[in-house]
């Protein structure tokens, strides 16, 4: 057979779109004054496992603290997850931790599925008391609604200043039987990607034993979301749950096999795309920016160099300017710890040279001008002084971004 | 005696201001079309001591390197100091090295001081040759305008996004005689303070020893530029030179005795005057911000975490919009790597405490607004968990910021 890693196809859908998962949304009203979907479900049909990985802020949000807890007891045998957005349920002492709970318990309740398998996740304003009643109202209503159909609901609700959904669903078959992995996202505030609250959803009707399911969530999000937001650089909620139910009927994956394998690449496919697209709907911008270095000593040293040039607010407001001033660039560079030889180094913005060791190339800047108005901005640097690569996306820095932050809470 | 570290009093003036200094500046034209004085001397009549800190950024300015040499070959005995704004001779090779070294020459002949004994620094555009035709023909200008009266026109010259000019001078007496110290600045992009190339030149009249006056001068950064620029992290061209001629003829300082520790003092006002001045500036900034962090552990945790905020964007914003959005703080403060308690934490703006033990405190948020549409914010967070506390300053993000940043080179 073919390197079977190579068979992940892209379809339409959502989270329900692998077998026997059900998903909707309603309007509770959770932040004053809103009448978009805020309030989330999403069903596993029969006995699912289950493997998250959340925030590493000082200050984590109530949700996260009882969804941890929740899961570690359960030890990952999960049938629910309940989501709202419009408050984060953070900063709110004890009272935040029984909301959290009495969310995940009624949602169990309502499901009729055991205590302690339904999770819990929040995402918006900071320091608010969740409006209770409306939640408590809402969950019957929102079971109600289940439905095979819900994803996309699902994946609207649990936005907050996206501009749109984001979702990706792939498809391969495992031994011999189709299977389907699916995630969607939320998160948008990308000047430092580490503020944002970023919440995402993967469901498959694939089978892992729960060490391979960990493993291969812990693997695709650190070559994914964490090449956009920073490994223990999160916000209070940021959060990553992967729910797998085995309905496809494919093989059971319980050693790291060339199956294992398989799988490992279909998720890293979803995990990726759903990252990108969080860099490409960063607030207010225009341009989606891949930093690329390459040739260092380390995966790890061309991160770090990667991250400080997609971090550096001059970098994103000289692309957003299409201005192509690379001293920015090979200025952060320098700041970023990695010691490396400022006479190596080249940087190609979009393909063209405009840095050769360490030197302005004399290039064309009306040529410069043109290749850096595309939506999608390239930036290449190269070190000179290793084989290893790494690639970290962000956005450009706009003015809207400025404004929709002055203005997001009130 | 009173205790002499009260008495330096802040008086007008610039870098002429303690006895024989003496400043100019012309407009050379470095940057096309710009009729903006960008050429400046300052030389000391008498022989005089200098120290000096230059960016640890891993991409060094030719200037820098040039004038770090200089200054060891010639065991900090320095006359004079030649700056350029419009270019910062960063990235441009041999050639860059070339130039830097033939503007510290071509000042110290045209002086008739010895070789070796003028330094150079540059601010500006990266990655251009500097216009060495136009330094080589407008050295002799600037030489012969030389007067103790040039201390404006000097400071003027060194500007480039700065809005305003920033100085400060203070006088007081060492053994019974007056002696002054002076300083100004330029620098002014504050988003990520590390960003703003810093350019600062400290004169006095006091005699100290090599060895004191490193010294103070560390010690004199340390609590202030090193407060908006991080240690570093800092950019291709950040230099910061201090010139002792004793021309005041007041005792040497040649052991640290309590003459030392009053002189420490007065440099430390000026330095801190001049970081101030620096983050009230930030381009496009409208409110000056001061992050304070008490009862910490270590002072070195409380900085980090009062950077950690102070360069959070998310909190910058919201100071613009004059958004009392603590969340944010605490979120940034969350992340910041130190493992304080979330549940002891307390938040102040402008003395209203909006936070308490971690949980929003029901203040009133019209009175918020009203406090944070104040020029100066000071956000003062608590820890709980020890004795100590530091300061670092910093503005708000705005809209302007983009405008600036976007359009710089061009």
């Amino acid at each position: 057979m073919t390197n079977p890693s190579e068979r992940w196809t892209e379809i339409q859908g959502g989270v329900t779109t692998p077998l026997k998962y059900q998903a909707a949304a309603i309007s509770a009203g959770i932040k004053p004054g809103s009448t978009k979907k805020d309030l989330a479900i999403l069903f596993s049909e029969s006995p699912s496992l289950a493997a998250a990985l959340f925030t590493r802020n000082r200050v984590a949000a109530a949700p996260v603290l009882v969804s941890r807890r929740l899961l570690s007891e359960a030890r990952g045998s999960v049938r629910a997850l309940i989501v709202n957005s419009g408050n984060a349920n953070a900063c709110t002492g004890r009272r935040g931790i029984r909301d959290a709970e009495s969310m995940a318990e009624l949602t169990a309740d309502a499901l009729n599925v055991p205590a302690g398998s339904a999770l819990v996740a929040s995402t918006g304003v900071i320091g608010l008391a969740l409006p209770m009643d409306r939640i408590t109202g809402g969950i019957p209503d929102v079971v109600e609604k289940l439905s095979n159909h819900g994803g996309s609901d699902f994946s609207e609700a649990i936005l907050t200043t996206d501009t749109r959904k984001k979702s990706c669903v792939v498809q391969s078959l495992i031994g011999g039987r189709p299977v389907t992995i699916a995630g969607v996202a939320k998160g948008a505030g990308m000047i430092q990607p580490r503020l944002a609250t970023m919440l995402a959803f993967a469901t498959t009707d694939a089978s892992l034993s729960l060490p391979l399911l960990k493993k291969a969530l812990h693997h695709a999000a650190k070559v994914s979301f964490n090449r956009v937001t920073v490994d223990g650089d999160t916000s209070t909620n940021d959060s990553l749950f992967l729910l797998a139910n085995g309905a496809s009927g494919a093989r059971a994956i319980s050693k790291e096999d060339r199956w294992f394998d398989h799988f490992q690449h279909g998720l890293t496919q979803v995990c990726t795309s759903l990252a990108r697209q969080i860099a490409q709907d960063g607030e207010g911008s225009t341009k989606f920016i891949a930093v690329s270095v390459h040739e260092g000593r380390t995966v790890r040293e061309c991160e770090q160099i990667a991250r400080t040039i997609a971090n550096s607010p001059l970098v994103k407001t000289a692309i957003a300017g299409a201005d192509a001033n690379w001293g920015r660039i090979i200025c952060a560079a320098g700041y970023s710890g990695v010691p490396f030889d400022p006479d190596r180094l080249n940087i190609a913005l979009n393909g063209l040279q405009v840095c050769r060791h360490g030197q302005p190339t004399g290039f064309d800047e009306r040529r410069a001008k043109e290749l850096l108005q595309k939506p999608e901005v390239q930036i290449d640097v190269t070190l000179g002084r290793g084989r290893q690569s790494a690639t970290v996306w962000t956005c450009d820095l706009t003015e809207d971004y400025i404004k929709i932050n002055a203005l997001y809470r009130t």
